[in-house]
């Protein structure tokens, strides 16, 4: 044990288990069709008050889960994706607040999704996995909040697509939720950041082991999702980051000139990839790649404004300014229409060089704020 | 024959030849290799005056080739690649300069490349090709230069990859010429640019028709270079010029839940992809993309600032302001050193929504402030 080992130990939430619950109930989806048992997996940090009324629900990005703070071994390397949020005197203080975080549905984390076997068929969903849409996501979240009889909740917190299930948490069950926080969101996925999934989505298709989806769990499309993520991977980071990071350093195992010679930037780039593959299911990574493609808070609404209008909450926004893939001017587009609407919203435009990973790297940036914020929440 | 037929044909250069020159020298290239016998593909618009000092240069980007202007037949769809730059009246006057355009070495349309045959073997390079720099191009195009008997060329013009060739032809060869006009170029190659050219290489690499580079020329790794041109397309865009061109629109011939229905952004960049693997070799894609990733103005030299003041000709500069490939703070960093140094450049950072390719879709924008600087050029 080192000197200060407690100390960083008493703000973690410690040891902490994954549960799951199953509904019977078929959801309907925004697409028309049904989708039934539906399993949740989700972790909850801190105690629930004799009144029910200090829940938090943590929503999480693309390739996120239900692990969002502590450890789940003694040995555990590393603690859960939002651990610098989440514990004993944090942003989300479990000390005060009962906090909630569950895998999305067409996740591979636990949650009903593409690998999960189709109770009609006895096989995996696979490719008759239904579309889903962050609403989707949100319905059965609410499932979930049914089931552990919460009838409101302190806040929705959430980056990236995680903003987009706050944003519909307000949108679809104002008279729960008494505010929300999106970070690093949009109103809708521009056409920039769907051509970018179009080229990993093809990136898969093109991989042999695909197999229109019909791979065996242990023969996967590593090829295809390692460079489907490492396109990803770049619209996560910044020019700025990349430079800070890895300059125009060359790899010092290889020559310059050597055809398959590699910069630092593409053996970490090819490194991330192929470590990805082990982590996340390739027809998961593709259906919510969709999901993210289709996100638009106007959706089955006539207008932003009128999706808008139902927000009943006050909501706190953060974007970062070297995030070019939802950049400033998108989050903008609602956070101005709330404004037009009378409705209670607070914007910051954070200085960050991480891009649309300075949510997660960077979030002693945001935190004061979002820290004033809660405080006024009753 | 429609009218304004003649009209438009007045501003033409009319039907064109692409011509070829071979060097029977080695060159030896950066790397330390020797590249020879070398053939150069060249057109040339508009007559060498008697003096021979009304010669213009035009330097082409990473897919480009020789065919900068006119048409190769009466029935040719499309005009060669800066036409609306080059031609009686036009910015680049035939009347009054004698223009010329050669393809790098490297590349597939007419120089030698990777699909040249090597002369020790009889065989196709491929792979054992040497690794290109930009700086190894403009030594080819000195070969050219010289086989012509030009002593002096008024200007070296181009963009992207052809600004590159601009600034090293004005490092290289200050006692040749007489101003250079880099556009939307850059004084080294970023880690993010870097970073796309590396996934676009590895979607290649994943293409097991791609056979590390031995694919026959009939059967090209079609899928990995259709997705590597994919790839690229999007950083030759912009947010804002794929918000005007397609939105968020779907495919009107897929259901927005079918699992592999597309988005308008998406079944273009496909059609742009699939249609590109006709015009272009794969090979000389992935040398050229090294190429791009190995450009540094400052190479073999102590710094920046050594590099550049070797330049004695005044410098023109054209940035676009959407432009997030080579964005303007890196031609910025350039054009700050040369005003340092108090060489006598001319910077314009141009409003445009193109993005990196703005410089052949908005010229209009440029033409006039090129127009006036090149009066100016003795």
């Amino acid at each position: 044990m080192f000197p200060g080992d407690d100390e960083h130990l008493s703000d973690s939430v410690g040891i902490v288990k994954t549960k799951y619950a199953t509904f019977e109930v078929e959801l309907q989806l925004e697409s028309g069709r049904l989708l039934g048992p539906t399993t949740l997996a989700y972790e909850t940090y801190g105690t629930l008050n004799a009144e029910r009324s200090n829940a938090i629900l943590v929503t999480h990005a693309w390739t996120g889960d239900a692990h969002a703070a502590g450890r789940h071994s003694e040995d555990d390397r590393k603690p859960g994706w939002w651990d610098d949020m989440i514990g004993p005197g944090k942003l989300l203080d479990t000390d005060r607040y009962f906090i909630l975080c569950s895998n999305v549905i067409g996740s591979c984390k636990g949650s009903t999704g593409p690998t999960s076997i189709n109770q009609r068929t006895g096989k995996p969903y696979n490719l008759s996995f239904p579309a889903i849409m962050v609403r989707d996501m949100v319905r059965a979240q609410k499932l979930l909040i049914d089931h552990l009889k919460l009838e409101t909740l302190v806040t929705v917190i959430g980056g990236s697509m995680g903003a987009m299930q706050a944003l519909e948490w307000g949108i679809l069950y104002p008279e729960v939720v008494r505010s929300i926080i999106p970070i690093a969101g949009t109103g809708r996925t521009s056409p920039m950041a769907i051509a970018l999934n179009a080229v990993a989505r093809q990136a898969i298709f093109n991989d042999p082991m695909w197999k229109k989806g019909n791979y065996k769990p242990e023969h996967p499309p590593t090829d295809g999702l390692a460079l489907a993520r490492g396109i990803g991977h770049i619209s996560f980071l910044s020019d700025a980051s990349m430079h800070l990071k890895f300059g125009r350093r060359f790899s010092a195992r290889d020559g310059m000139f050597d055809f398959f010679g590699q910069f630092e930037v593409e053996r970490y780039l090819e490194y991330n990839g192929s470590s990805f593959v082990d982590k996340f299911d390739t027809n998961s990574f593709l259906y919510l790649a969709k999901a993210l493609d289709l996100y638009d808070v106007a959706w089955n609404f006539d207008s932003l404004e009128e999706a808008l209008s139902n927000l009943q909450c006050p909501s706190l926004w953060f974007a970062f300014t070297s995030d070019w893939l939802y950049p400033p001017n998108q989050p903008e587009e609602v956070t101005r229409t709330l404004e037009t609407l009378g409705k209670p919203v607070e914007y910051h435009l954070i200085e960050s060089d991480y891009g649309h990973d300075s949510f997660l790297v960077e979030p002693e940036k945001f935190i004061p704020l979002a820290a004033e914020f809660l405080r006024k929440i009753k």
